[in-house]
């Protein structure tokens, strides 16, 4: 025999590899060594001549040997959409080459203090639409509102009527009121976290060389379910715009600024966490915030006092000082959890 | 007065900063000079009480300000899709999270020789779907097929019936064939940019120390169109999997196999590059290629030649050889732009 065909041939060392008999590249040993699963090809859908009429179904049966239920639904949604959006624009190989480099520079950019992500998540609404899902309103309960990159973990402890920024960082505010449940009584011993920027619109991270938190603190609220502290009041700003997404705005004509906003996170046994922040009447921005993180219930219209007296009885230098007074009502695991439930089979319903 | 509401002197603030009459916080100034946009808020959609059922439209709304038509026709598209999922599986928290960190590993992995984010696009049949679009079959050309994230740009430039591969690389396979148009006419002078692995299943890029490209080359077809190399036989080989596609292959219980092929890049003037790959008859893995990049018309078969006298001829050093034969037939750009314009219509009009 002077020749053969490399079907005979090749079918001959498939069976050997299978068995053991003769050595299987290095690649495929070391990725099954590693874990990856070894399935016999025979009983996986046959993936061959694949375009843009018949991938689709074919992504779905290869997906559909996914052993958790949920995962399995989520993938044959998310490949659903990326396919049909990208027939819909008839995408070009240029433009997916685009999104390859954006997405790669999304990630570059990603620090311990920077989630451009997070940031994309914001400005294309998803942030909005997934927390307004999962915590859907449900009066009296103070509505939530997004998260942002800006939280820490280092926010100092503090006691009732201390301030959370240092001197000199804003005119001044007078924070306080109560943590509630759904029938009015107070609600004890509630962790506040709360971070705001400066007058000059950043945060205590965007300044380099930060060696401890400021404009952010932690309390406790009383027996009665009382709190205050002293605080700035925070102006408008940019959202970080110095990378992709920033370049991303720009290209959609988009401005890139947030209206002044006050963030608060409450965290009580037995109660979901609310995570909102308050925004400032009259703020220039409040109608066009980048994140679409506004809600009119969280709109808040702090009164300005000049009385000197009051200013320094309450710990501040001199006056004036804002008053802001807002009370928060939390909802119980049970109520968030039962609106919850509801509400997502709503929205999932009405899709169908 | 002791107390004024603070929606009259923010509306003050509002207007001395739009005149410049006081000093604007630094966050805000820095990103208008640093080129955002600063928009008239008066002239932009409401934005507020955003939620689950309204974000779509005022997304959409915000983005239409886009000057670009087809960016901002993509765009709504995008967010259209990228909502009605997220509506549709009513996607948690805690999901969304993991769909950030997933991502930011994805992006943080990149190099200059690694691709993360290709590669997602090739497991969830993004780029057979991309390329296959925009590459549509038009026999007798020869049919495209993913790129993959292995070519580089060094491989060395090589006389006809070099050999691409060093010694002990692999079985030794000798290629030869004519670059034609779809008349049957040949075309000279076509940079043929050909690369696999060797016989572990590895690209030389995956061998630490590398200092020049191995099992690659760069020739050119002759007068007649006719070009031929020496190679070896290429196996199987995972994608890369220690990274989070890896991991989320695993989570879908999918293998991470390739079977063997021998990528080829055909570059000639007037013609519209054909980026394809061949695959061998018999592989165990042909139907279920976890990239999706087999064709039935890209399946070959060498022959296995035994003839000692045959093999030295050529330039191995000792016999058995396969002989691989095959001929490319490329589009003129107009015959590429006619059918792509063609397919992508039918694509979108299809999905309306």
């Amino acid at each position: 025999m002077s020749s053969s065909t490399m079907a005979e041939t090749s079918a001959i060392r498939s069976r050997a590899r299978t068995t053991g008999e003769i050595e299987v590249g290095k690649a495929v040993a070391e990725a099954i060594k590693n874990g990856a699963p070894s399935i016999d090809p025979a009983l996986l859908p046959r993936l061959r001549d694949l375009g843009p009429l018949n991938i689709t179904e074919n992504v779905h049966a290869i997906n559909s040997m996914c052993p958790n239920p949920r995962q399995k639904f989520v993938f044959e949604k998310l490949v659903t959409h990326l396919h049909d959006f990208t027939r819909e624009v008839s995408l070009t190989t240029e433009e997916w080459m685009l999104a390859i480099e954006f997405l790669t520079a999304t990630g570059k950019i990603c620090s311990d203090i920077r989630q451009e992500f997070i940031l994309l998540s914001d400005i294309l609404g998803l942030s909005c639409l997934v927390d307004s899902m999962n915590h859907p309103s449900m009066p009296p309960a103070t509505e939530g509102t997004v998260l942002g990159p800006f939280f820490t973990q280092d926010a100092a402890d503090l006691k009732a009527g201390e301030s959370i920024a240092s001197e000199g960082k804003g005119e001044y505010m007078w924070c306080e009121g109560r943590v509630l449940d759904t029938q009015g009584n107070p609600v004890p011993n509630c962790t506040i976290e709360t971070w705001e920027t400066d007058n000059e619109g950043l945060y205590d991270t965007q300044y380099e060389g930060r060696t401890v938190a400021d404009c952010r603190g932690r309390l406790k609220s009383d027996a009665n379910g009382y709190y205050s502290y002293r605080a700035v009041l925070p102006t408008p700003y940019p959202i970080p715009n110095d990378g992709p997404v920033g370049r991303l705005l720009k290209t959609l004509n988009r401005h890139v600024f947030r209206p002044a906003h006050l963030h608060t996170m409450l965290v009580a046994k037995g109660y979901e966490t609310l995570i909102t922040a308050l925004y400032f009447k009259g703020d220039q921005f409040l109608e066009s915030d980048a994140v679409f993180g506004v809600k009119s219930s969280l709109v808040v219209e702090p009164k300005l006092v000049t009385d000197e007296t009051k200013a320094k009885a309450l710990g501040f230098k001199h006056g004036p000082y804002w008053h802001l007074e807002k009370d928060y009502v939390l909802l119980t695991l049970k109520q968030a959890d039962e609106q919850k439930r509801k509400s997502l089979k709503n929205y999932y319903s009405s899709l169908k």
